[in-house]
């Protein structure tokens, strides 16, 4: 077989689709942020960054900057290790458990991302728990897909935040048979919420553990930042909260937080954790003092807040069609792969606002979108530049106005 | 059914194989290295480090922090998104050309480690090309392991490093369907290496493309820390050569490298780096400046392999028995998890000797072993304090001895 056809072949298919990924080569500036140097072939401009999942801007914060800083200074590069071979150290323990508090839990597990952290939790819960039945919703993140997948237990996909669909099917299987619900709160592409309360109701019901992916919704929801979860009161009802350490907390990695033998038991049969490097020390202390600050600091969330509320009264002023949902999230539907990639690269070239195109696999294809993540450092006048561009580019390309 | 008691269940298993892990809690001391803090419940003591992958000691080289901390100081904290979402920053690019340099190929990919990089490499190419044979060393990593899993395709273990056992499995396979074989350069915990060439010659005999892991041979092999196939040579009979940026370059994250078109490939299609968070430009910095130092300094490689040979010669001196290899790791022996757990305790307790227990599933069972791991700074003080110890408790518990 000629592998480099083979290859060159699939890339085609996707350059025809219109689907080819291009990554914006960009250079973010602490102080400056949403500002970022973006690098061309041609040289390099400025650009106002609208769709960074560093939401709060804690990326950019003296705490966690300092912190991080400081654990290089003191500790050194990596960890150099697993975390069972000398790769354990002293943030990771402290981070485990300012986490475990966070969510009212008595024990947290930091794996590399949150990408592994779902993957490794629900493949393990689903090769390890015998007969394992995983009720799974149906528009859940490829990593938690994975996850059950490699548990090759028996899974069950219930309609997207379908509590009917979701409880005809517990009725259908195996009362004795254990089972786990897996689920998020915030969906990161639509934006919309699950029916916590309804769905743990569910599982009480039916004997079931649940899952609760947290990634959108930690450090932006609930009084201490715990999440949606925190905010109704029902952490205590999640068997299993998952999160991420590089969307609002600003650095990278992935936790879950649970009872201390659940923890212990990923910890100790989980291959994605077993297996691999352990977090650098700085990105835990980073970490660490992201938390921390967003435990007690009100400020971030609600100018978060503020932000999204402004960003979507605009749109709605000039009649931009955009999805309504009650989280931070402002998709602006396009429809089409090729489109939504030209009008992307008109406001990157034309009006210096990166917005990436967001096209399948990210979401099914037909509802490609723009998708806006306003932060508490987007000021009036970014709003008004993006909505000014939005509204000369909807009349240029007659796409679809909604009926305002 | 109670989950709970199921965890509970589980974990008393391993506590009764003697198999459970404890984690040391540590505190690495930059500038110090081997040196480093342990946190008890009944106070701190600095111990020597003697298990660590921090091969060559450059996570605490001041090169790497100053790039490290540079990094945060101009962009931040995390990428704040993945590579396709905002979260390319300017020093991916730069760290993805240097390394597909280091390796004489056309492109590279980074991950959030090697872990993830060999799953989703091996993962995507299982699942899409059409009829794919994997050829996959018995002693694989569990990462390679599970993203031949993950790819659903056919997979053929042959004999560890028996060049025999896969021809006859190469030739038995259907000639016409496309082949891949899997292995490594250094494997990690007997410390043997593959006939790269050899099986470079059979790839090419029977179609076959070539993936190759050299977690533990980059940096530290090779004029240029290319790894063992730069030093034999054969970097261009390699068609994907993965490593990590966790091990001897000090820091974290994983790669590959190959011709532009399999990058590019794995990259528009795997799950595992589409859908989660990009490294840091913090980390992406400190791997850089480690890359560029390895490539021209000699020093440290020289210096590694001094204190290879130092260890080695002492463990003979006293009988103590070592399993002999060709690389940089010196596993002492024991075969029973018990016993090795309690001969590491009283390494850390009455000597303040930091090596962890290996057992299984690291290792098989029954050949549960000390693995030591000298750096560059081991001083021949620590090897003398070392070797003494073991000797004390070879001879305390009348541990067999290897011949003199
Ligand atoms: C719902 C959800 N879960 C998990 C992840 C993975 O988290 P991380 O980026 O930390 O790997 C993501 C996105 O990246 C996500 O959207
Ligand atoms: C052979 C091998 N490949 C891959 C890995 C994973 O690399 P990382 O630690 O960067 O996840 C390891 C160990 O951790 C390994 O020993």
């Amino acid at each position: 077989m000629d592998f480099e056809a083979f290859f060159k072949s699939e890339l085609d298919s996707l350059h025809q689709e219109g689907r080819y990924r291009v990554f914006a080569d960009l250079e973010r500036h602490r102080g400056h942020f949403p500002r970022a140097t973006r690098y061309t072939a041609n040289g390099e401009r400025e650009v106002t960054v609208w769709c960074s999942n560093d939401y709060l801007g804690m990326g950019q914060h003296p705490a966690v900057i300092e912190a991080m800083k400081q654990a290089i200074d003191h500790c050194g590069a990596g960890a150099g290790g697993t975390r069972n071979i000398s790769g354990t150290n002293h943030y990771h323990v402290l981070l485990e458990q300012e986490l475990a508090d966070l969510h009212g839990k008595e024990a947290a597990l930091t794996f590399t991302s949150g990408y592994v952290s779902n993957w490794t939790a629900l493949g393990t819960l689903g090769a390890k728990i015998p007969n394992l039945i995983i009720f799974s919703d149906a528009l859940n993140h490829a990593s938690m897909i994975e996850g059950i997948r490699y548990g090759k237990c028996q899974r069950v996909v219930f309609k997207h935040n379908d509590l009917k669909d979701l409880e005809e099917k517990l009725a259908l299987a195996d009362p004795a048979a254990p089972k786990l619900i897996a689920f998020e709160s915030v969906y990161s592409m639509d934006g919309d919420i699950a029916p916590i309360k309804e769905i743990c109701d569910l599982a009480d019901k039916y004997g079931a553990m649940t899952y609760l992916d947290e990634v959108h919704a930690v450090g932006m929801y609930g009084p201490r930042g715990g999440g949606i979860a925190e905010r109704e009161g029902l952490m205590d009802r999640i068997t299993i909260l998952e999160g991420t350490l590089g969307k609002a907390f600003g650095v990278m990695g992935g936790f879950i937080t649970g009872s201390a033998a659940v923890c212990d038991f990923i910890r100790s049969f989980g291959s994605g954790f077993i297996f691999s490097t352990a977090l650098p020390p700085t990105l835990a202390a980073g970490a660490l003092a992201s938390i921390r600050h967003l435990k007690v600091s009100q400020f971030e969330r609600a100018r978060h807040q503020d932000r999204v509320r402004k960003l979507r009264a605009a749109l709605e002023a000039k009649g931009i069609p955009h999805m309504p949902n009650p989280s931070h999230i402002v998709p602006v539907m396009v429809g089409d792969a090729a489109k939504c990639k030209w009008i992307s690269d008109i406001l990157l070239d034309d009006f210096n606002i990166y917005v990436q195109p967001i096209n399948y696999p990210t979401v099914p294809r037909k509802t490609e979108r723009l998708r806006f993540t306003p932060t508490p450092m987007h000021t009036d006048a970014d709003i008004e530049h993006l909505v000014g561009a939005l509204h000369s580019l909807w009349s240029r390309c007659a796409l679809a106005r909604a009926v305002a």
